[in-house]
């Protein structure tokens, strides 16, 4: 079995290989198989263990990933979520890899996002509004990055100083960007073509009103029934809403699970996937329309890059 | 995280470890979680993936199992079960270590029959007959030789050469034992005060007229509602049934379904199981008595020896 650290990840495998092995995969779905995610609860509120298997029968490989959600991690300095993921040939059935997985979740949801952002924003965006600069933030600029020609970058922080703390640690990075702190989301919303929040929030970190016509949005943070991350006001505003995974949406995102009840917004007429959407090439589209894409993961995506990370490393050493 | 191979696992964990570590977590299962185990066909007949994660809240540890089961591998010198667990500390959310799954799941089975010895023969019982001289065999034998004064084990297997192969491998690690290889199941089971039936059979390995009074068997065979090692037509006449895991039990093995629909048997009056066994510290036997103890394994049997190779690779180290 070989054994890559997070470090040796991250050397390997990049967004630009995450998006296209994501649409990749979305071309060849009826080759995957899945079980819903096993979840064990090993202490106090969110603290438990989560098992996410999934097979790719035309590949004949299967992969789990297995993580450990630990709240009180960042009073430690250590991080909230730690993933591991073991790959296994299906023909010889031998567990050919071990691999950290805690980069690969944050680049393939920062794909996810991109992908969103590719078929969904107006191609012209230029500037990117991130709200939240925590643990998941880079990985989502760097999604934006890959498909749109951005030119400036909006911080906000609900602590200022860990937005500032951000731009000092990525600026130089990238050195044609301009980044800047905003100290309101509302300065931020006004400015943005593309808002891509990735926050823990448990009411909305922008107002519906704010929002600026021809703006896509992004929400990643909202991944249990009581966060509230994106205001649900806007849904019925929107043009299009486009979910990763829609049985995800229904059990997980707390601003959609409220707005179906409310009546603000329905599952049952939901548009595309990201699925369909990515094997469209495109989405209906005026310039003032505004977009909404929601993401919650699922195991078929840990699939596609855990998998590609494993032919990427093997292409480079043969 | 630190990777064992099997090498590395069978040089620092042993038969006498397993033993006791099942018995301590036979004291504390209060503090052990598992879910159903998780399957995912993967191909033609049983080919499949198996996850099996299970955690001590005592210890603040967990473990998955992840097993592939590849019908087609002994036509290429390969073994059919594979197995990896993966640990994770709980009290920081890491992934601590990746072991080789194999001989630790064999390592158990033998132990679990080993605690069924120890509490169920005879305590002079001499001579150990073995049913099926295949991959898990020799992990079997040394379960019963930890426990028992052993002097004489007869070997059986459909094709006696393989019989004779195990001998030869196996004789000279243990001098004191006498091995025969025997050609009939008849001959075996007429002189054995303990019997171990270790094979993959759909149809009775034994006649249940041949056993003696007196004669103690394991059972750890069957694993699939169509097998059927051990000949039904005893257990009306055994005067006591342990099971490792009734449920499982219940799902799997197809000699015990099959009498519970025939009347010969009933899972409703099913006697101790080996937990409880352990924690008495004996049954209820007469010389003369017939007792089963049949096996299918379950997670926290892997838990208790996952985390024993772990504490003790750690106790060596510091």
């Amino acid at each position: 079995m070989k054994v890559f650290t997070e470090k040796e990840v991250m050397m390997t495998y990049h967004m630009s290989d995450a998006i296209q092995d994501i649409e990749n995969l979305f071309q060849n779905m009826d080759d995957v198989s899945q079980t819903s995610r096993v979840v064990i609860p090993t202490g106090e509120g969110a603290k438990s263990m989560l098992y996410m298997p999934c097979i790719h029968f035309g590949k004949q490989q299967g992969i789990i990933k297995i993580t450990s959600i630990t709240p009180e991690n960042p009073q430690h300095n250590r991080p909230t979520t730690q993933a591991n993921i073991v790959i296994t040939d299906l023909k010889t059935g031998e567990h050919v890899a071990s691999m950290d997985g805690s980069y690969l979740t944050r680049l393939r949801t920062g794909a996810l996002s991109g992908i969103a952002t590719k078929y969904m924003s107006r191609p012209d965006s230029k500037t990117l509004g991130m709200i939240g600069t925590g643990g998941m933030a880079y990985e989502q600029l760097l999604g934006n990055l890959e498909v749109r020609p951005i030119e400036k970058v909006l911080l906000y922080n609900r602590t200022s100083e860990k937005a500032h703390a951000f731009k000092a640690r990525i600026a130089d990075k990238h050195p044609s960007i301009e980044f800047e702190v905003v100290s309101t989301v509302t300065e931020l919303v006004r400015q943005s073509d593309i808002i891509n929040c990735q926050t823990q929030s448990t009411s909305p970190v922008f107002n519906a009103n704010d929002i600026q016509s021809g703006t896509h949005i992004n929400g990643i943070g909202s991944y249990r029934p009581e966060m509230k991350e994106m205001d649900n006001r806007l849904f019925p505003t929107a043009s299009q809403i486009v979910f990763d995974d829609l049985e995800g949406v229904k059990e997980e995102a707390g601003e959609f699970i409220e707005a179906d009840k409310q009546g603000l917004f329905s599952f049952d007429h939901h548009d595309d996937d990201l699925k369909g959407v990515s094997l469209n090439g495109k989405i209906q589209r005026n310039n003032e329309d505004i977009t909404i894409f929601k993401c919650v993961g699922a195991a078929h995506f840990d699939l596609a890059v855990a998998l590609g990370t494993w032919e990427k490393f093997n292409k480079n050493h043969n």
